[in-house]
């Protein structure tokens, strides 16, 4: 982390930049208010930093030894002058702001007339991004693997129908790019791209979606610490792209005996993030609970915990949702979640201001 | 499981208790609005179901195979006639019920001036419940184990100090009970025997402390899935005792690398346990997390994820306390996150009512 | 799952892949010793098995509710008229045979140098295939993530190295395919393709690295049950190729307090998963335990626990490697690891035979 | 911890043992063929260790911040000058020494008939040491508890049947204790005490049990790290008991999905253990397997780990078995894993000495 003088020229900047790329890493400049601050990406023990440090218009120049450094609170401090935490704005919609954001939507998108119907409810309910899976990770290959992987024809089709139903409904959407393959596809069809728990290893695949651009929504894999996490995705922020949601839906279950949940949601994650990192982090109670009867109550304690947001599924007829039928709720529900989140996020951010810790 | 008939006479259920008995197991008698039923305790299978259905009275009789069954909603509903949540009633403090309750002190009692000054200011921010540890479980045998292990007179006098507390600032008492070895001195002081989460297997310790009388918070061992902590509150319920407070918290933390919290708090316990047991469920986030930076966000989301109350360790100067400092928060902190928690409960019940799921 | 007549024709196979295609699923022709069988890849839901019944010259058409059938035992017996573990061979390598195979090399290309000298003295120790890692996937992007990252002529040079080696000291040869997009490329130089942990879940990876139709090794995820590695492991066999060598290398520490080994090593997956399906399986002793004073321990407990062979991480000075370092042993170890496993297998062969259980 | 000069005389040793306990620590004092080294037993910071160094007689006085230290390997090497293994000695039975030794009996004593029919095969298969449950700890309290919850009739004639058949077929046995009431009584009847993985966390049981001065055999809870387990195994020994055999049960499952063992066994734990304690180390391959099919495997693979030997549940007819009938094996089969452990442990001693790490 090379931190330039308040005084320093494009020049000089330029010459560090410059330097860093001789050996074979990535400079992240972040040009902040208070200052600007070059991150470096890649393999730091190829680099002297004493070297570094005696460059015309530097300041300081440091190893940072943790694994993720450009997404956490000390970097953006350190250009920022202070710590803010990341406002991601799609439109009109500002995801990491004062409100919750609600993303909601059908896990699979299914045919025209079923998105449509779902998108004008999730409207009406208050929501504000709509999302619909298109290429489906599962479990088994004798499950139905989304209208995507049917072919290209249908993988266009219903990325069209998702952009449409966002525009006649006044709502940005995101989808899934499950592999390298379907992300310039995808691109240019939505507004969020979405990694899922699964691929959340998946260097290449991050490195391609965050090329793109575009927000992405990035979850945390079900057997990945809170530090993995944020190394991941650290991935994407080192191809330059600072629009990250982070999103918690659950980790591994441990124990013996039945299991009454898919997933442990790990809420304490949620302000655990927000000490550690600028980046908003939402989430998912769909597919942690995967249970209908459990998601509001999961869904306020999110908004409780603090949670920027959330990722729930929708369905005006859950039973005959073809992928998670079990874990869907109705639209009327979702008004209810969303009703009740608007003001238990109002009460916690009243009070939450007043304890000092 | 007996099910007699509405008529069925007080001769007839004793019949019915003395068949039972004959063949070494115990006769749990439910007599609710609606009807009286008789659950066997112990192994089914030494008694012939075919028999029990003929004696006089007798509407039903049959073999439950769930391991939890005295405790479960289904048991509730078959002599309530309706289903409904049971209330531990201590004085004036009602756990269970529509408000939450908040039980709060130190973690270990070190003088007599700590725990009343502790009891004053829990009091005066909105607590319930005094709490305080005279017997300590600890990790190592080299740390402080609590003033109780230090010999008898230490005990008492240490427990007549939290019953004084208790009267002076008009609150119900609670300690842990480690060793079957306490659990007759113990009782005599408190109005609250807490089997702690490390002894949660302790299946001589459970039926002990039940015998006791006197309402039991039991807490969730940290290695137990739902299942298994339900069985093992049935050992409780099975001495005749129904006034158990179950307690969520923090199970095993699951992966690789830095651990950012001490466990992983499963705060989706809470709505599943109370779609399977009558028993109230409140959340123990101190433990769980371990660090005082998370308790206020964790205390709202457990409240809005539905527990009927909070366990909170607290002390006037936290980095004074003998064990876990860094858990404490002040009694100032304490009284944010009442005031917090009532609002969100209120917030949560009205909405909870029109989700129809 | 389609079983056909003993006698059946092969126009009357054909017609029934015509009848199952037509619906949108692929076929998977398994011509045994004994019979016929295809298997449905796909959404079953979408075709009828009382149609299928009756076209010519099929026996039975039944549903399969598991969600991994094609690499089941019961699979392969129905063809196959008796249960046969599946050998996979490369050369005169036998994977999955009665001598169980050792896979050993560095973890890291890093030059022409330190591979040939470490493939000279793996093969001096018994080693049967060498292994070297040019596209590694590591946690945080400022590692060194192998030479071919670095670009295409690196990556190139490499595989050029790591064929090379191969023939000079006549070993197959094993790379790790990170990503859809090195697919190819790999596929023209290597014996295996290496799918590591943290992509087992990339199903499109997994399609992708199947079609080359060469060897692959399949590694469990550190997340996952046994149920879903052998689910996703059925992606691979759905492209038709059967030549998939599983490999168990450690699931997430559960627990509090210091971790001694990175992973913790499921050996009970060894046998579990000889019982259930045919495929060969391996055990990675070097990432589970992360140091290197476990790895003859661990290694003597995989053989003796069933598996197949092992792959470990091996480097003539440990400490320099550039990547893992902590858990490289040294040739010499390796011989007395392969010396005393053969051992172990010969003994545990011989008695296992007697045991009937 | 004190280490006392070479020529301290019995009296300066003596003096140091009372400043330590007017402190309120116990000393626990190790007089080694090297030296004497004197443990202190509790809360460290109540002692100034300036103080002890001056004290006559004393070489070094300095504060051991691990969480055990008397069961430690540098603990031992202080007083013995050299790395030496305890030896756990019962008669000819020697548990840690250079060959592996076997447990084995039932799960639950029944009747003197099933008990002397199982004593008689596991000494003619080779086991060493008799075991049988009286006081069985179950998850359900539904399900049959042991002889020994019937009352104090039965658990007095059980344990004189233990005690006899043990005379009779000259080995050993063993019992659990499962609550604090029993340990009087157990001591009486049985040569190794038994506390379960369910009552590892019970400290009150532990220094109970440990001051009975028989061997105890300590099995690691399925939740706890390997940090926890020796912390607790410290509460023993710092009663002065050093005979403390422990035992790996396997931990609790981890992942989604069909869980298809009851325990996930951590093999790994076995050599890790040797490296930090002196301790013998055995493994119980029945409950973690859960199955019979595996325990064959299991054991090997436990064997070549380096256990120091194993505990297993045996019937002659496994159906029958009141509790856990689907994880014992005949004595046949233990016949056969005896046989095999023997030559693999011989085979691993033999290579493990050439390995240099």
């Amino acid at each position: 982390m090379i931190i330039m003088k308040k005084d320093a020229t494009e020049e000089e900047i330029k010459h560090v930049v410059t330097e860093v790329e001789k050996h074979g890493l990535k400079a992240d400049v972040s040009r902040g208010e208070f200052r600007t601050v070059i991150g470096l990406v890649g393999d730091e023990s190829k680099i002297s930093f004493t070297h570094l440090a005696v460059l015309s218009g530097v300041k300081e120049a440091r190893m940072v030894e943790i694994p993720y450094k450009l997404i956490s609170r000390e970097y953006s401090e350190l250009f920022e002058g202070r710590d803010e935490s990341r406002i991601v704005q799609i439109g009109d919609v500002r995801i990491g702001g004062e409100s919750p954001i609600f993303i909601a939507g059908p896990c699979a998108v299914e045919s025209k007339q079923q998105l449509f119907r779902i998108a004008e409810e999730v409207k009406a309910a208050g929501g504000n991004v709509l999302r619909g899976g298109i290429f489906k990770p599962r479990s088994s290959v004798h499950s139905f693997q989304g209208l995507g992987s049917l072919g290209n024809d249908e993988a266009i089709e219903a990325l069209e129908w998702l952009r449409e139903a966002g525009r006649r409904f006044d709502m940005p959407v995101m989808t899934e790019v499950r592999g390298e393959m379907q992300a310039d596809l995808i691109a240019e069809y939505v507004d969020i791209l979405q990694i899922g728990a699964r691929n959340m290893y998946d260097q290449d695949l991050l490195g391609k979606v965050a090329q793109k651009g575009k927000p992405i929504l990035f979850k945390r894999h079900f057997g990945a610490g809170i530090e993995e996490f944020l190394s991941f995705s650290e991935y994407i922020v080192a191809e330059g792209n600072k629009d990250v949601i982070l999103c918690e839906r659950g980790i591994v279950p441990v124990g013996k005996g039945k299991s009454y949940t898919r997933y442990t949601l790990d809420l304490a994650a949620v302000p655990v993030i927000q000490k550690e990192s600028y980046l908003p982090i939402l989430v998912d109670p769909s597919h942690a609970a995967g249970r209908r009867d459990l998601i509001f109550d999961m869904s306020c304690a999110a908004i409780a915990a603090g949670a920027s947001g959330l990722a729930i599924e929708v369905h005006y007829n859950p039973s005959e949702a073809k992928v998670d039928a079990q874990q869907m709720i109705t639209p009327q529900e979702l008004k209810q979640i969303i009703d009740t989140c608007m003001e238990i996020s109002k009460t916690v951010q009243i009070h939450r201001k007043k304890v000092k810790v």
